[in-house]
């Protein structure tokens, strides 16, 4: 048996043996904030109050208590080193919530409460309600689902009944479907909702949904409100120190200036109307929404980065299977399998960065624009960012929760361990993919969207005018991509692995793909209407198929990210080369995950080829793995992971941590019996 | 707003909708047994020691205490209702075990320990031992997993020196990685441990490993022995009321008896000898392996129902979106999409049930034949089911965990909470894809031989010698296979969608596929090892290829089993038709999922079939969807699941759960702070 091998000593020849500048990665990965994020991390880390230790063990009470105690000292640090908390997606903000590593139970107040105010109140309404908001006397959540009613918002039944006489609104959820259910921070924090309502207006019309600023608990005992019962949803596969609520309303009464009234509103007549109307300012009340779904692109690069670095570091250290000499056993990162797992979700961690940040930038530049009345904003680029956000939403969160379990996988038996990090990380993110819109409906989005695109192309307002309606959208590769379907239908000629390894190339393939899986849709659609059949059959017979086009949409947009970057200038050298070679990966394992769409567009050779580039490429990543990894820069206390631990000491500290476990304080384990039994208690 | 849904009432037309008997199916599950399994069912929900209410809020150690307790009753009625526990892989002792619907901490007592004193030890060995082992005074654990290796076992470092003078055995955990790490009840509940280690014997030989039983708690006070330390490895994922465990041996000495000796012994001289060392005899000492890898293939067939039973009936009582009228909601269960996701899980379900049948009537064979006398194997035999079982385990775990997981999603978010049951499932699920076999270990396994099988070919100890050796194999398809992928290589011609919907040509398919991928790697790593690369580096560099071929193969022994089943006559009419429905759709999402395999076997005309034959299968299968989960015949007890109830009271039950809640049993909670931070008090 060989010697057991020196785990510290691995990662140490690993970070030799890698020729690139980490802090170079690290600093664009930080927004050029580094100094700024570690300064945070220090201040939090230090803090007795944000201790992560190991706490599988304790109630959700207490880790709920414990959460709100973080929540109060991260306001503390907040002022003291003046982040401002106004603006969730601010850097700061989102590197001070990071650096605390836990779950917040007041993260919605800040994430889409005060949002919401902000952008669907008026000027005054503001006024009052954002100074309550910055310093936690009113503490907020968003209160839309229901118990029976999820995306479907037009069927939510909650309503709000306009009272001309009393000039107030009656809340109430008239049906036990109706409660209000799953709002983050409505269970035990918060103490006001935005409760979101049919409005039925003095005459008994239903005017749709709109938003409503409910008081729910007295703002000094805390205590619900009459007519309120409201309470915690119950213990989750993960984010159980988030309290997600339910809330009845029973005849709940708020004056009319609790209406969101900067889109419309009853006036004082008790006359309702609609406000600001013009095209562009009003879309902006999607962008809160569009906001979320940018987050949880950009969430989806970190969750699987710090997935990626536990995994990708433990299998350098970890050894199994001997070498040829059979005296030394092999770091399991140097298996092709093990490499083929990992860096491929290493590749779409910087590619859903690169396109989660530009995204980002996009809407603020829109939000601002609109905001200061410099800039409008076409249905055409609403419809495009709308379809871009619904496929990046289920695209990078689809792949990121799948990602992390299998970089969980990839860690064998240990990434089981609630000490490897791994538990916690995924049963929080599993949450993603089906809030903000569910990852199998958001297709559909994408799908009227890009299909509306391929209506004007065909039914021909000319070409010239769609390419201008288009200019500038995330879409507008289609238009020629379709043109050119029909003039060109030969397969692409990859004349070997070597020639594969090449982001335009991938780039022109996965444009054919995303034009023509939009063509046949489009096409059978037609055909299905033209034998009779109903719209709404036709559609739901689609929808497998349109998914597919959401899907290969998504991969245009995030290969055309990364190759913007790429060309951005924002990294040079060997550090360009490194993220060249990651780019190249993401495209090339597109293909070789979903061949059968490529059917036609390259030939059987063409996929081998694919499939041995995918292999030259890990080649070429594997020196610079760890280094690629160790640029995220995560603090081990951000980890919580015995396996990723920078130093690489994982069997000492794995053997510590079982040694603390509470299963440990005693040697015996007598066998009890739960509610009402007989009380057994012999002995094994 | 239209009314909300009267759910019971949907799943009471879903089910008079339904023209298939159940009755016939539920009996076919259940091996003739239902009645059988109703009365042991009936008895443990009768039974308020097995009590399944809700305890998320429980410590860990309250619970494993719970299943301590659990087990203790479990026994009694066993002996109560005549049920055997010496055969864990009885019908009966199934039945028992999932009745109970939860961990029990002694599982790996009957699982692993009972069946390796079973096969290894020798005939005194096993009297002595087995009546210790069936009254539990004796309770065993598996120890085999070190901290620092896996599936590695040559690489296991505890050692077991042998002494002639005194005829014993010095056992040795020398390192901190040499630590047993991970044995099921080794934690807390085991006395005795059944560990794996490297045999030196008196001249200082390695004889490589072996297997040792050795006490390691008191047999009267449960307290470990001198020398040995042991505890639990801490929480994990899921699975938490058992005691995984660890376990430090520090020159722990055994008498020479208590080597397992029934293929080797160290003899009353101090001498090492092989006996019994016959082909086929020896080879049973695999069966205990291939026991629980089959058992894993039965368990994904059970996990996946459970989880289909829930995300099935749940998605006929949930509505969402308008109807053509706008006046009533849809069921979810009639959008095209819901059903493509849950409609392949409820197919692979039932086709893992077959291949798992199958598979155990083999190995219960051979192991009855050889034990017996009256049946040989040959090393064929025992390559090829090594194989299967290899890449079948790898195949279904990773499918199930997959199809749990996608089912949760189905749900919505109300299958994150607890109270869907999912999350109790999926975790505990997720240890199968790692465990007994890696799943991205073991298809390397499958190629092996496989390749082993295209060498005889090609190398030619002429086809008739292949053929005899290989007859009765699960991989003999093979053999014509690849002949006839050099004599015939025209795509297959499917005319339209409904031309599709048939299991011969599925099945040919499929063939065709797996004998082309594996002559592809074959002939790759040929013209490596050409090129002169070293044998290790080449299969290092195919190991992705090669986890293809196991996958075709696995699509190939499952669609098999399914058909042998169908040709059976077990089911008729109505039923069957259910059936071939059921293996259709397997089949086709095989070829829709990995249509890039299928390149020139099938045009692209035959593709879009295929997937247009899918939403044929599915619109057929739609009607007995319900009724198609109600046969499998989880009680409510089983299921765990608010979302799942047989009576459709989804809301009721979900609100019940919610005002259970201990979240819920005080108002304001207090932030308190964790470990020796300054009690900060402050109400939010």
């Amino acid at each position: 048996m060989p010697p057991p091998p020196n785990t510290s000593e691995l990662l140490r020849t690993e970070r030799s043996n890698s020729n690139i500048n980490i802090s170079a990665i690290t600093a664009l990965l930080d927004h050029n904030l580094t100094l700024r994020r570690r300064e945070i991390e220090s201040r939090i880390e230090s803090c007795p109050t944000f201790s992560n230790l190991p706490n599988a063990n304790l109630s959700r009470l207490e880790l709920h208590s414990r959460a709100l105690a973080k929540h109060i000292k991260m306001m503390e640090i907040a002022r003291q080193l003046r982040i401002s908390l106004d603006d969730c997606t601010s850097p700061e903000f989102v590197m001070l919530v990071q650096a605390v590593a836990d779950d917040l139970p007041t993260l919605l107040h800040w994430g889409m409460f005060v949002p919401n105010i902000k952008c669907l109140c008026d000027d005054e309404q503001t006024k009052k309600w954002l100074p309550l908001c910055s310093d936690c006397r009113v503490v907020g959540c968003y209160a839309q689902t229901e118990m029976g009613h999820g995306s479907n918002v037009r069927g939510l039944e909650t309503t709000a009944v306009y009272d001309k006489a009393t000039e107030s609104f009656t809340i109430s959820t008239p049906t036990l479907t109706s409660t209000k259910f799953w709002p983050g921070s409505l269970g035990k924090s918060a103490n006001t909702a935005m409760v979101i309502a049919q409005l039925i207006d003095s005459t008994g019309a239903n005017r749709g949904v709109h938003n409503f600023i409910v008081p729910i608990r007295d703002l000094n005992t805390h205590s619900p409100l009459p007519g309120v019962t409201v309470g915690d949803i119950g213990s989750k596969l993960g984010y159980n120190k988030m309290d997600n609520g339910y809330l009845k309303l029973d005849r709940v009464v708020i004056p009319r200036e609790n209406m969101a009234m900067r889109f419309s509103q009853i006036n004082a007549n008790g006359i309702y109307e609609k406000i600001n109307l013009d095209d562009s300012t009003a879309k902006i009340s999607y962008i809160t929404m569009m906001q979320v779904r940018a987050q949880i692109v950009a969430m989806a690069s970190t969750a699987l980065a710090q997935a990626c670095t536990i995994s990708i570091r433990y299998s350098a250290v970890r050894t199994q299977g001997f070498d040829a000499t059979g005296k030394k056993e092999r770091q399991i990162l140097d298996y092709v399998q093990q490499q083929h797992r990992l860096f491929g979700y290493l590749a779409s961690s910087y590619t859903f960065f690169f396109s989660g940040r530009r995204i980002m930038e996009n809407l603020k530049s829109i939000e601002r624009g609109v905001l200061e009345g410099t800039r409008s904003v076409s249905k055409y680029q609403i419809g495009d960012l709308h379809a871009s956000l619904s496929t990046l939403k289920a695209f990078c969160s689809t792949v990121a929760a799948e990602g992390i379990e299998n970089c969980r996988r990839a860690c064998g038996g240990h990434g089981y361990l609630v000490a490897s990090g791994f538990p916690e990380l995924l049963t929080t993110y599993q949450q993603n993919p089906t809030v903000e819109g569910d990852n199998y409906m958001l297709p559909q989005q994408t799908g009227k969207v890009l299909l509306k695109l391929l209506g004007a192309i065909i039914d021909g307002d000319g070409v010239d005018t769609v390419e201008a309606e288009w200019a500038g959208c995330d879409a507008f590769y289609l238009i020629d991509g379709i043109r050119r379907l029909s003039e060109n239908s030969a397969a692409e000629v990859i004349e070997s692995p070597e020639a594969a390894i090449d982001v335009a190339l991938l780039l022109k393939i996965l444009k054919r793909r995303s034009s023509r899986i939009l063509v046949e849709v489009g096409t059978s659609i037609n055909e299905g209407l033209g034998e009779g059949a109903e719209l709404s059959e036709v559609w739901n017979d689609s929808l497998v198929q349109i998914a597919r086009v959401s899907n290969a949409h998504a991969g245009v947009l995030l290969m055309q990210s990364f190759d913007d970057f790429l060309k951005s200038e924002e990294l040079t050298g060997k550090e360009l080369d490194a993220m060249k070679q990651l780019a190249c990966l993401f495209g090339l394992m597109l293909v070789e995950k979903d061949a059968g769409d490529f059917q036609d567009i390259l030939d059987k050779a063409g996929v081998d080829h694919v499939r041995k580039a995918v292999l030259l490429v890990l080649k070429k990543i594997r020196p610079n793995a760890v280094g690629l990894v160790d640029a995220f820069d995560f603090s081990d206390f951000r980890l919580k992971s015995v396996l990723g631990r920078y130093d690489g000491e994982v069997y000492e500290h794995l053997m510590k941590s079982c040694e603390a476990d509470m299963m440990n304080r005693q040697q015996v384990i007598q066998p009890v019996v739960s509610l009402g039994g007989s009380g057994l208690t012999s002995k094994l």
